[in-house]
Formats: structure tokens, C-alpha cells, sequence
């Protein structure tokens, strides 16, 4: 039997897990096979890359969904993957349209949340513009960095420890909706891994401080979760490196 | 007959227009009454407000719905009301689900994309952290202002006028989705209100180059539909000041 082809293929940059990690993590989770076209081969990210013209797109990630089409916004393309990759909760029998809208809101609520913490953490090294070298904008980073350390980090963790532990039926385990594992979950996995790579000392420091103990419950969970575990162990797993969350040790408090 | 309880309340800063006016705007085109509750008077905006104490909410805008759960972030807010209101594009007659889904996503991801540019536009007179001073980070703001002017505004004029462009159906009177308005594109007309209020000069000077006629053509399409046209004339319409955007003359590049 040949091997079929992938029903998506994820298009973004090579070399970082950037904001396509985010969608790989879905797809990996629920075993659904994706091929992946590296952004850089794609004549301009704004450039429209279905046949129509329509809709162009402002930046990768972008999927490119089985009937041809092209979604992107991160945030977008996993409201649009959670339904049929099974990762919007547990769907009670007799669900009214309703009640599927605001289980649907909750989710994407916490997703769209650890999006801007993802943000955040970008500009923490580039404050000033994207398109400017960190080196020409380093002192403005360190100014930023401190303030998201200081703050912004402790309101993140605070805001989602309350969610899983308002969240009565997740348990101990660290579940930000129901019992099962969606779209929220492996954001704020992957958020969670990037902000202890580029921010290692303030990390150890909070996580030493137990208040956000949910937090890291989640992340070593989903970490254990079986494909999401060897996924993490093969060659697929693109490291951190020059991405959204990088280590410079002076952003990290180290002068 | 005692007028009606309306079906939602709107929870958020009062005095700016804001993240809230979005949403504000998406019921206003739609004609559906409702509440504002002025989130100063919430003990703090990461209480959750409804009775399960789940989900908590990171910061406002806060829609409370019909059956008194309460959501937050504007994109997520946005995606919920468009099939209720109208607002997300004519549905073709047979329909299937996933042509439904690919509709959606097409619309949400114009939303966000224009949430992005809201958010960068916000970040020129906040470049460091948004819990200091404009005046503690004037240094950064001019430079981060100088970026946004020249290399961000036209990225985002540019992909908006492609939209426009590509959409066909839409004609010379700016629809970024069918020949319906959609919350993407009440979404793009406030954000480009907002764009002229804090940067007059740049704008006019953008506008002037026909460039991007078509989103301007957008803007006072959508200003000009009745119950927006009658919204904006009322005192209801909040103006511009000290929110996200700011209109400082030096951030504009008068020096």
C-alpha cells in the first residue's frame, strides 16, 4: 500500500520552532501526519499560496488545509484544527450549539492568552522592531527583559495557576479545561519550555517559590504525554535557538 | 412593555475606546443592545466574575454571555459573536462543515491580523512595559514609533489592500470577505481610526499615495453604514485619548 499523502502540510520558517511549534505540537498529539514547507522557499510570506489569490497572508505559520486552502494566525489555524484533531475537551452528550460555543471560547481564550505571553517574550529581545538586529536594540532589551521578568512572567504564571485550579475536574495533573488534553495545554507546554530556555535563572527562581506548582504540573504532564514524549525525543523536535525565546544570560538577570 | 434586559454586558476600562471598541463596534453594526460594565469597578480584572469561579480572566474586554458565563480576549470575543450577529459572511445555501470552518477561519484571521497591528501601534508609546510611563520610556517610544511608521504601517496596508483586492466578490467598496460585512472588517475600519488619530501625518501622507486606496475606500464604507454612522455621531462613541491610541506629535515624526 503506498503511503498516503499527509492531509496538511505546515508551512514556516526552518531551523526554530517559532510559532509553528504551536501547530506542530497539535498535529504531533493527536498522531495526525504533516508535512512541512519551509517558509524560505515560499517567494514572500505575503504572498498568496493557494491557487485563488485569496486570502494572502501576513505571516507563517501557515496550513495548508486538505481541500487546498491556506489558513493562517496561529491562534486561527488551532481553533480551526481543535475540532477534528480532538483537542477541544470532552464533549458531553446532548451538547446544545450553545454550550459547544462556550466550551469552544474557554479553550481558545487560554490559547489566545499564552499567544501574547509567546509575543511578550519575543520582544523582550526585540523591543524596538522585528526587523532590527538584537544588537542594535540591546539596551532597550534589557530594560523590557526586566520588566517581564519582574512582572509580566509572575502575572502569566498567576493568571494560569488560578485556571487550573479553578478548574475542578483537571485534578492534580494540571488541566486547564476538563480532563483531557487540548489546544491550551500544549500552548502553554511550549510556552512553559521556552520561557525556562531563555529565562533559566528567573524560571528556577519561581519555580522554587511552589505558588505556581499547576504551571509546571501541566508541563511535565503533557511532556509525558506518550507522542508528545517521543516527539520531544526525536529529530523532528527543531531545538530553541534564535526563535521567539532566546538566551541571552544578560535579558535573564545576569549581568 | 418594560424594556428588556439586554442579552450581554461588556466589561471594560471606561474613558478610551480601547480593546473594548471592537467588540462594541460588532454590536452596534449588528443592532444588539447591551450593557457596559466599567471594569474599574471589578476588584481586580483577573477575578473571575461569573458564580463557578472558572475561567479567570487575564484582562479585559470581558463579554458576559446569555447564560451568564463570561469570556474574554477581543479575537475570541469576536469569534463567538460573528455567527450570532451576522458578521461572519453570507453562507452559501448548502453549506457543508467544512466549508463552514475554512469561512470562519478566513474571517477570524483578518481579526487577528488587525488585532496585531492594534497591538503594535499600542507598543510605540509603549515600547518597555506597559505598567510604566509614556514619559519613562520617551527614548524607546521614538524609536520603536520611527520603525512602526516606516517599515510596519505600510507591511500591514500592503496585506490589507491584497485582501481587498483578492476578494472579488467585494467590488471597489472594500469588503475584506464576501460583499457582506463581516467583524473583520469592523475590526481593520477602527483600527484605521484609530491609525489617523494617533499618526495624522503619516496617514494622510500614505493615503495620498492611492497605494491603499482600497482600505481607506473600507473605512468610510463601514463609517458610513447606518447604525455605525449613527453610532459614531452619539455620545455612546467613546473618543480617542490615552488608550491604545495616542496621538503624540512626536511619535508622528513632527520633531
Amino acid at each position: 500500500m503506498p503511503k498516503s499523502t499527509p492531509k496538511y502540510a505546515l508551512i514556516y520558517w526552518g531551523g526554530i520552532p517559532g510559532r509553528g511549534e504551536y501547530v506542530r505540537l497539535a498535529l504531533q498529539y493527536a498522531g495526525e501526519p504533516y508535512d512541512q514547507i519551509n517558509n524560505n522557499s515560499v517567494p514572500s510570506h505575503m504572498v498568496n499560496l493557494d491557487k485563488t489569490g485569496y486570502p494572502p497572508h501576513f505571516a507563517p505559520p501557515m496550513l495548508k488545509l486538505p481541500g487546498g486552502q491556506i489558513i493562517s494566525q496561529t491562534g486561527n489555524i488551532l481553533s480551526y484544527l481543535a475540532p477534528k484533531l480532538d483537542l477541544e475537551g470532552t464533549i458531553p452528550e446532548g451538547e446544545d450549539e450553545e454550550a459547544a460555543a462556550v466550551r469552544k471560547a474557554i479553550i481558545n481564550q487560554f490559547v489566545l492568552t499564552t499567544l501574547d505571553l509567546n509575543l511578550e517574550a519575543h520582544d523582550t529581545h526585540h523591543p524596538i522592531g522585528m526587523m532590527l538586529y538584537y544588537e542594535d536594540q540591546k539596551a532597550e532589551s534589557k530594560r523590557r527583559a526586566e520588566e517581564f521578568r519582574r512582572s509580566r512572567i509572575p502575572k502569566y504564571l498567576t493568571y494560569f495557576s488560578q485556571a487550573l485550579e479553578g478548574n475542578l475536574e483537571g485534578g492534580p495533573d494540571g488541566y486547564l479545561y476538563g480532563k483531557k488534553t487540548t489546544t491550551a495545554d500544549l500552548t502553554l507546554f511550549h510556552a512553559m519550555c521556552g520561557l525556562e530556555y531563555a529565562f533559566p535563572r528567573r524560571m528556577a527562581a519561581l519555580k522554587k517559590e511552589k505558588k505556581y506548582e499547576l504551571v509546571w504540573k501541566l508541563k511535565d504532564r503533557v511532556g509525558n504525554e506518550p507522542r508528545i514524549a517521543s516527539y520531544l525525543g526525536s529529530e523532528e523536535r527543531v531545538p530553541f535557538g534564535m526563535g521567539i525565546y532566546r538566551h541571552y544570560p544578560e535579558l535573564d538577570g545576569e549581568d
